[in-house]
């Protein structure tokens, strides 16, 4: 039914988005959505009727799941490239979800001239994880700007999110471990104080993958690293912590 | 037969160090050793014939340990307070580590004008770990002195060891986790960049307890985030991991 009302193009598919039926437009030839977006959109604190902003918002799985946790939340999703921008803004009409979720096409860089400052309660991110550098596909490379730091830097991220936050307004991302201290120093020096971090590992005794981390506008010092997050056990099930996440 | 060599003061008495029958004089009134000093010096990276020093030596703990891992490093314990200084320093005769083990009694804040700069492959140190508040006890509690911040900051550790260190050089800590903002933020503000950090957990399912960090003078970005650790399963016995590090 509700596939008739947006069009797919070529090479794009439609896949399910785990919780609440939601689905969500993908393309082989773009970034899809990933576990990276799904543990960020369940770390992230959020309160009844938060304002909030994605930055770099791919094809919109953040706010999509976002709006599985609270109804009256508003979301507002930032993707720089128009193509994946377009494919985002039918995501959320075909669930329906324009009520809650704008999607708009811009470089976040310019979003401080777009939005008045301090309008935001929570930014959430999940960025570019790898800096630009050698060897890399073409600048117009759908799957390259979403995964380098080609159209904005972890520094513009950070910046331009503690710019639209409120006081005591959330910062929170997913970022790659060997990036730690340049996401922890960034963060302070934009006046956004880490607050929680959590590591995710593949599994028990693996190196972790990702990490999470929660920063507050203006906050205190003082950061709670909380338990580290496996993914599988050794046999390669997930664990009983992911399943909650994934399906709550 | 060795215990005849040294004089015990009222109050102290002579405890096991866990490796190669080392002894160590502790006082009940002091500060006694713990983990936090033993997975340290485990964790440290250590290079043949390495010059140590280690800032806020206590007894002693710490180099009378490093010395079971390497016959050919020179370790300089560094304690402001004369009668732990004084008690340290029977301990390494104590042991017969005289030759590999110097105890000085100092303010680190002075260091930098008794030792030239760069000279320490090696900066080691297991500071207070509580900011110096209201509520504390006397100025001449040697429990407070070596639990918070009174005679020396966080920044004041890190500043010196980053002049003690030669180019290159490692310094490695043990601390908090709530601290983790400040610490990789002061190592990287002097050029110490944080190279290997690892979460200490008192079990699996437990929030950490500490943290240990090794950075490079003047390294390039890029952190390791390592393998959580675990002291005990939920049974309470030793972890294998821990008893490896402990007994080897």
């Amino acid at each position: 039914m509700e596939e008739k009302i947006v069009e797919l193009l070529p090479g794009e598919r439609i896949d399910d988005l785990i919780r609440n039926d939601l689905k969500i437009i993908q393309s082989k030839e773009g970034f899809c959505f990933s576990i990276d977006a799904v543990l960020l959109a369940h770390f992230a604190t959020l309160k009844e009727g938060d304002k909030v902003i994605d930055l770099g918002t791919g094809g919109g799985a953040i706010p999509l799941l976002l709006t599985t946790r609270d109804v009256n939340i508003r979301i507002t999703g930032v993707e720089i490239q128009a193509k994946v921008a377009a494919m985002a803004t039918r995501s959320v009409l075909l669930n329906k979800l324009e009520g809650q979720i704008q999607i708009i096409q811009k470089d976040i860089k310019e979003l401080p001239g777009l939005f008045s400052p301090g309008i935001f309660d929570l930014v959430i991110t999940n960025p570019p994880y790898m800096p630009a550098g050698s060897g890399l596909p073409s600048e117009g490379d759908i799957v390259a700007i979403s995964k380098h730091e080609i159209k904005c830097t972890l520094e513009d991220v950070i910046r331009t999110g503690s710019k639209l936050l409120n006081p005591k307004g959330r910062f929170a991302m997913v970022h790659r471990p060997d990036r730690l201290t340049d996401i922890i120093c960034t963060l302070r020096n934009y006046h956004l104080e880490p607050k929680r971090l959590q590591v995710v590992h593949p599994s028990l005794g693996k190196k972790p993958s990702i990490l999470l981390v929660e920063a507050i506008k203006d906050g205190q010092p003082g950061i709670r690293v909380l338990e580290p997050l496996f993914v599988h056990h050794s046999n390669g099930d997930y664990t009983e912590e992911l399943l909650k996440i994934y399906y709550g």
